[in-house]
Formats: C-alpha cells, sequence, structure tokens
C-alpha cells in the first residue's frame, strides 16, 4: 500500500460524470468536465510562469471559481500550493513567504496592493494575478499567458504534499503543516462513510480555502463527483441562507459566529431550512449549549465535529441524527482515526478522565515544513498531541472541554496568545506582557493583554494597540491592554496564562 | 500509507451504531453490538481450538449467520479464511486443503459427511462443526467449546491476508488467492463512490460467501455500519424477491441466471420491485443484451460489473442510472482501480479496439499463495493480466467481449477446461481430451468435451460422464463427450481450444 497513487480526481469526476454540474459561483455554473478543461488550461498558463514539480506557489486570494481552479490545477502540476489566510498582515505574509521558501505569489484584484508590496519587499518572488487590469510587467494577468504544452500529470500519489498550511503552537511561532493527499483522500473516505453521501449531496463552501475546513471541500468535491456552492466573503447570513434554498445546498460547513448570524438573519425573516439540509457540520472550537438547543428545537440538523489543520478538518464528527442524543459532544473518530486520551502522567485516560486529545492515523500530517524538531515534539509514540483537552464518555464520544489551554479561538479563526505577545514586547516601552482570551458575545471569544512597562517608560493603551495593529492581524489584535505591575508566573518565572483572567476588573465594561 | 492499520471495522460500527439492524437471516436479526458481540465469543472459542494467528481455517458451509460470524471472528484472532466451494467433491477439496496448508476445517451439518470423509483423508485436520449433534470427539461443535482468555486483536492491518481464495487459470490448475484487507477495504470504498451510501441502505446476500462477490459483501457491511440480508440455498427466486420487499433491501448482487429466475418468479405474480431497490449490480460474466432491454422496460436498475477474484469483486462498474444510457457495458474502474486494454503486441489498445484487460491498484491481488512463479507470469509490469477480452469507448467505458479465451463461465461458475481435461485424460482410455464451452439456454454456458481414445481403448459417454462425476463439481461435468480421431492443434501440438466448437455435431440435439 506505500506510495498509493490514484487517478486524478477530477479527470476521474469528469469522465465519470462530465455533465454533472461540479461548482456553482454566482452566475458562473461550471460542469466536472468543464471545471476540468478550465483547471488544465490554468495549469498550462501556470507552467508558462515556470511553476512545475515542486514549485511551492503561494496564493492570496478570496474564495471563488478561479481559487478552486488554482487548487485543481497544481496537482497536474505536481506544485504545491501555499495558501495564504487574507487576514494577515503584509509583514505576517512577508514572514510566512519566506521562511515556506515560496517562488510564486498568485492573487486576486482585491489584495492587489499588499501583493505589490511583498513583491518589492521579496524580489525574487514571480507574482501572477487572478484578475486583468493590473500592472501587467510586475503582475501579469494569468489569463493573458499562453497554454505551455506540457504534459499534465493524470494521477495522484497519495503520499505527496498538496498544500503547506501555516498553524501555530502554543510557542506562538507558525508553522507549516503538510497537507498530503492521501489526508484529504482518507479525510473525504471517512466523512462519506460518516455521513453517508447521496447522488443529489451539494455542499456549500463558506469557509475561507485557505483554512482546511474550507480546503477540504474543494478535494472532496472532486472525490465525490459532488456539487458545491462558492461564497465569497464578506461573510453574508442572508445570502447564505438564499443560497441553501436556490441551490438545493444539503451539507454546510460553518464555526459558531457564522452559524448564530444564519440563525438570526432565518428569523428576521421568519424563515426555516428546508429537509434537504441534511447536515450543517459545525466546527472551529467548542459551540455553546444554547446554539445547539436552539437548533434542535428548530430541527436544523446540527453535527458538532472536532478538527485541526494538522488532522485536515475533521477528525472526529457526530453522525447526523446524533445531534439531539449526544448535545455538545464531538462525536466519534473518522473510520480511519485513531483516538486517545493521554493522561498527563502517561497511560490513556479512563471513560469520563480529562486528558490531552492524541490523534492517529492516515488523515494526519506527517509534520511541519523544514521542522523536523517541532514535528518531533508533536508527536508521543506516533500520536499526534493536540494540546486539546477533552474527555469521552463510556460510548466512546468526544467531548472537547478547551482547545488547547493557550489557544484563543475568535470567529473561528485560531488566536495564539504568545503570537500577540511577542508583537507587543517588541515596544520599547513594554517589559512583560500577557494574553489570554475573554468571553465576547460576537465572536465566542477574544483577546485581552496585560502588560508591564519598564520602568520609566510610559505608553498609554491606545499607544499599544496601534503598535499591535502595524503587525497583527485584526482578529489578533487584543481588545483591550490592561496595565499591571506584576504577571502572575510559575516559581521559575514562566507565565500562568490561565492566572490572567484572575486580573481582569471585576466590572468589566463588557 | 505503508502498512495502513485501522480500527477493526465490526467494532467501529458496534460502537458508532450498536442498535443498528446488521444481518437478517431467517428469523435471527443482529443488531451491530449484537453481532459483534456474538463474533467475539466464536474467536473465544475458536481460540481454545487452536486458532491463532497466521492459522488457516477452512470453511465448508451454506450462507448463514454463522458465516458471517466466523468471517468476523478471524481477523480478531489474526487468522485467515479459506472459504471452500461446496460444490466441490471431496477429491477437490482434499487437494485444495492440502495445498493451502489449512490446519482447521469447519463445517456445517449440511456438509458433515464429506468433512468426515476429509478428516479421514487428512488426519493432523482439526475437524469443527458449526452444528450440534454430531460425533463430539472427532468434530466437536464450536458451540460447546469454552471461550478462552485471550486478547482480541482491535486493529486490522490492510496489508494483512483476510482469505484466500481458490480459483483456476488457463492451466487448470487451480491457486489461492490472496485476499487482503486493504482490498476489501478499497474495493467498498469505491463501491460507495460510485453507487453512493445511504442510509438505509441494505445489501442482499444470495450470492455463495465462497465466492468473493459474496464475501465481500460481509466486509462491505461492517465497513458501512450497514444491513444485510442472508439467504442459504438452494437458491430460490420467490424467496429473494419477497426478501427484496418485506426487508426493504436496496441493492443486490446476482448472477445472469439468477436474475433470470427472479424476473420470471416477478411475472408469475406480476409483481413489480418496490423503488427501494436502487441497484441491481450484475455481474459474474457477460450479461445477454435482451437480458438488460428487459431490465431497462420494466425499470428495474440493473447495473452491470465486471470483476474477479483477484479484483476483489468489482473493478469496474457501472453507475447507477447509468444502465440504459450504456447498455451492455460493464461501466468504468472504480476510483481505486486502473484498468488498461492491451494490445497483444505490447502497448495500449485504443478506443474500440479490442485487447486484454489488464487492472492496477489497491483492490488487486498481491499474488497467488505459495506460488511465485504463478504470481509473476500473472503480472505485466505490475499490471495483473486478466486474460478477459474487451475494449473501451471513447467516454472509457469497458466493454466485455469474453471472459478469457479459455474459461467458460455456467451459472455464474468459473469452469476451466484445463481442469476438466486433467481429469478425463486420467481415465485410461483417453488419449487426447479438449472441453469448450456452449451455450446454455439455463445456464448461459455448460461444458462439452472432444475425446481421442488410445488405439484399441473402448469407452462409451457413460463410462467417461461417470469418471469425471466422481472427480468433478457437478457444474463442471461436461454436458456430452464426443468422440472424434483428432483434435485441431497448433504445429507445436498445442490444443486450439476456441476450434473446438466447430466440431459440434451440425444438428447438435440441443
Amino acid at each position: 500500500m506505500a506510495d498509493e497513487v490514484l487517478p486524478d480526481w477530477l479527470i476521474r469526476s469528469a469522465e465519470n460524470a462530465p455533465e454533472r454540474e461540479a461548482l456553482v459561483y454566482g452566475e458562473l455554473r461550471l460542469t466536472f468536465g468543464e471545471l476540468r478543461r478550465r483547471a488544465e488550461r490554468m495549469a498550462r498558463r501556470m507552467a508558462t510562469a515556470g511553476i512545475t514539480v515542486g514549485t511551492r506557489v503561494a496564493l492570496l486570494a478570496h474564495n471563488s471559481a478561479d481559487y478552486a481552479l488554482i487548487v485543481h490545477a497544481l496537482p497536474r502540476l505536481g506544485a504545491i500550493l501555499i495558501p495564504l489566510n487574507t487576514r494577515l498582515t503584509a509583514e505576517e505574509l512577508r514572514w510566512q513567504l519566506t521562511d515556506v521558501r515560496a517562488t510564486v505569489l498568485i492573487g486576486d484584484a482585491a489584495h492587489s496592493e499588499t501583493i505589490t508590496a511583498l513583491g518589492r519587499a521579496l524580489p525574487p518572488l514571480r507574482l501572477l494575478s487572478l484578475d486583468d487590469g493590473h500592472d501587467e510587467a510586475s503582475m501579469p494577468s494569468i489569463a493573458t499567458l499562453p497554454e505551455a504544452d506540457v504534459t499534465l500529470r493524470t494521477e495522484i500519489d497519495l503520499a505527496a504534499t498538496q498544500a503547506i498550511i501555516y498553524t501555530s503552537g502554543t510557542t506562538g511561532q507558525p508553522k507549516g503543516a503538510l497537507i498530503t493527499y492521501g489526508m484529504h483522500w482518507w479525510n473525504a473516505v471517512g466523512s462519506a462513510l460518516n455521513m453517508r453521501l447521496r447522488d443529489d449531496d451539494c455542499w456549500l463552501a463558506c469557509l475561507p480555502f485557505y483554512h482546511i475546513g474550507g480546503l477540504s471541500i474543494l478535494l472532496r468535491s472532486a472525490i465525490y463527483s459532488m456539487r458545491i456552492v462558492v461564497l465569497p466573503p464578506p461573510f453574508d447570513a442572508s445570502a447564505i441562507n438564499a443560497a441553501i434554498v436556490a441551490e438545493r445546498v444539503s451539507i454546510i460547513s460553518v464555526v459558531t459566529v457564522m452559524l448564530q448570524r444564519m440563525l438570526t438573519a432565518l428569523d428576521a425573516c421568519a424563515a426555516t431550512y428546508p429537509p434537504l439540509l441534511r447536515c450543517v457540520l459545525l466546527g472551529g472550537g467548542p459551540a455553546p449549549l444554547p446554539l445547539l438547543q436552539d437548533c434542535a428545537r428548530r430541527n436544523i440538523p446540527v453535527t458538532q465535529t472536532y478538527g485541526l489543520t494538522e488532522s485536515c478538518s475533521q477528525a472526529t464528527t457526530l453522525a447526523p441524527g446524533e445531534a439531539l442524543q449526544r448535545l455538545g459532544s464531538a462525536g466519534r473518530p473518522l473510520a480511519a482515526v485513531r483516538l486517545r486520551i493521554a493522561r498527563a502522567g502517561g497511560g490513556e485516560a479512563a471513560a469520563h478522565e480529562t486528558g490531552e486529545i492524541q490523534l492517529a492515523g492516515p488523515t494526519i500530517t506527517p509534520g511541519y515544513d523544514g521542522r523536523p524538531e517541532a514535528t518531533a515534539r508533536a508527536f508521543h509514540d506516533g500520536w499526534f498531541a493536540t494540546g486539546d483537552l477533552g474527555y469521552r464518555d463510556a460510548a466512546g464520544y468526544l467531548y472537547v472541554l478547551d482547545r488547547r489551554v493557550d489557544l484563543i479561538v475568535s470567529g473561528g479563526e485560531n488566536v495564539y496568545p504568545a503570537e500577540i505577545e511577542a508583537a507587543l514586547l517588541s515596544h520599547p516601552a513594554v517589559a512583560e506582557v500577557g494574553v489570554c482570551g475573554v468571553a465576547d458575545a460576537q465572536w465566542g471569544q477574544a483577546p485581552v493583554a496585560f502588560a508591564r512597562l519598564h520602568a520609566g517608560a510610559t505608553a498609554t493603551e491606545d499607544d499599544l494597540l496601534v503598535f499591535a495593529r502595524e503587525r497583527l492581524a485584526r482578529y489578533k489584535v487584543p481588545k483591550a491592554v490592561y496595565f499591571v505591575s506584576e504577571l502572575p508566573c510559575t516559581a521559575s518565572g514562566k507565565l500562568l496564562r490561565r492566572e490572567l483572567p484572575g486580573l481582569l476588573p471585576p466590572a468589566s465594561p463588557e
């Protein structure tokens, strides 16, 4: 079974079902036959731009049909996708592009300024535009490139890297998780075995494609020969609700804040979802119980899932129909996933005993790009240590108590306190800083910072927030900075982040 | 991905859906939870009988719930199943048991005489009965054995051998094809991607479990958490039709002769199938076009498939719904299967050009047990050479023209001329013999023999038929023996089997 090679998924779908609708994006409707043809043209144009086996192609763009074409074109060339989070600052992107050794950066018109700036900062980087009308000299539009007469690949090596997606650990240092084709394949198969696969299934993709939860929908579409509906940002709950009805959507992946807004929009027009919508896959952090209960009352088939970038999205998922009996559970592992709850002192936890969630199996990343030490640290005897806490009930259903202690999940985005602390520490007035999450009505959680200034130094909250905004994506900027004379530390001087919430003013204006 | 290990399929289904119905057999209805518990008790009793890792356990029995329990118990012990064809003679079985080095033979009451005889012929063979009331000394009932306190396996190694199933080649020498767990896994996944997987699916198993087409249903049931209905022989078209309605069957695997009888029985009571029956998977040889057209007229969703023991059942299959547009085609390869049509002179055939059907991928056998030369001969550059002839149309749909030139498919059973010839040649009067298939109204094809006697020897047709019946399973016994003075041969003296039909009397009574 080593190095299993499969026929290219999109080619298979195009051959099996050439006339079946594959992708809906606004007015554009592509059949699998047309999606394949366009992806092949895209691949030939990319080949003209020098993209070939092993080229690391960064992509900074909103969800669109073109995004899907690039995702489907890259395997035909054996090139690797680096999907960039559109919410990062130019400085964060520059660091990531350098770290991953990307040689090509493709972007859409919405990000042309950032891309031009990145091109200036990283001169060897080749820039390409998904749209027309830009500076054709420094950033030619892909559409204008001739199609190279190259032999496109027709098979997929499951061991090969499809993408590298950056994610941070408790250290705050982002690192690129290797996502192989095999991880997508086994995840798609496990998901189909769990939620079944109907001929009339249609998956709505409103999660960004730069996150694994969105990207995996594109691959799944090709593996299943399944129609997907792509909605571009900004997130528009009413547009999503309308698309669910109009496009006969059966499955949608969302995070809590999205679902809450969708329900609000639904109430505004006293509407309900059609029964064809058979699975609302809810991921991106623990879901509030009142939301799940509300959905249960409305007969909305919410299916909680737990997953990470490193597990290629879903690792455990409830089966549709279990949502009501297992309210609050993230379900059981997908078919090829093995799950254990590790005791801090070693050994496996008993039922209902809390410990660290660890995962193994072919949907788990082989490691972090170019970081053998981080990879070694992440695995314990072949098990991937998620850092997240949870327990299993007697029937083996997972309950996630908390994402890794230090992780703040804000509107579905992972926010790493250490990364924010590092940014604030670079301010000359700051001697010491600690960041933790606080409950936020809109985003679930939001970061706040506690700073101790150097003796004699001065800085206002605004000074530090402005400083943070220049260095951090907006969703990472603390919603408040509290000045303190001392931070809670261990005897050895290590910051005790979990004690930070105790420092919050008791009558916080929130 | 090498040596991928998955959680045991039945355990997963029992944990995911303990109360879901797993198996229906007559009055017996087992949930996945109960099926798992019974399989575990069966495994512990088998352990008491000395069955352990690597033990080769032959099973001579009709389809039953107990058959399923043994199939599910063996992986828990790491033992290997040798499913024996119940239609073979004692002599054929003795040869196979010796060749495969089976140390345990389990049988049901219907085969107790044969089993006792085999036990006498092969004294080291340990006999076990699935039923009670036999000679408890020489053939104890499994049910009476105590349950051993052994640790049962909870994982499945995809590279491990699940079964060894005997199949003959053009040489007539049967050989044991290795069937791995991975072959079942990838086949089940490919089948689900092709025909989709519904929560209310139920597969009716009326093909014998000693054939790959029947056996694979048992494994698929555990992989999918899908209900199956098991019907014991004899084949009863009315009982099958009744079960399809009563048990809400959605998928059934059949061969041509079964389907023909089912239609006749349907007509006898002017009935139709309910729309829940969404796939009649028709395999076991080329289907007659009139039958397909008849089914199309009746709106019966027949889906042709092409497969072999060595491809773990389906290799190519039409998608449900394609049957009418692609009448006569066996469809396209399943997701993980690669197919090519090889020119006799080398290279790949063009569309509509006939050649040998060759297969590759993880559903293809790694080879024949203990026969490295036969294994080497069967593979060309990693492609398994089926010996069957066919072509692909421009859209890649496979049309099987003929099973391997020498193969006779009679009532869904493969009959190998060389095997019959070898049996007849051992008759002292026979100098030379050739066997070919002729059309048969009931069985599709049936074998006939052409014999040249030694100078001075005499034998009647009856003499040879009686001789054949003692040595060959009933379905292999020629329906006629013609005496000839000369057989068609190549210049080098090799029998030209394809010229044998020309020797048939022009006004054959058939």
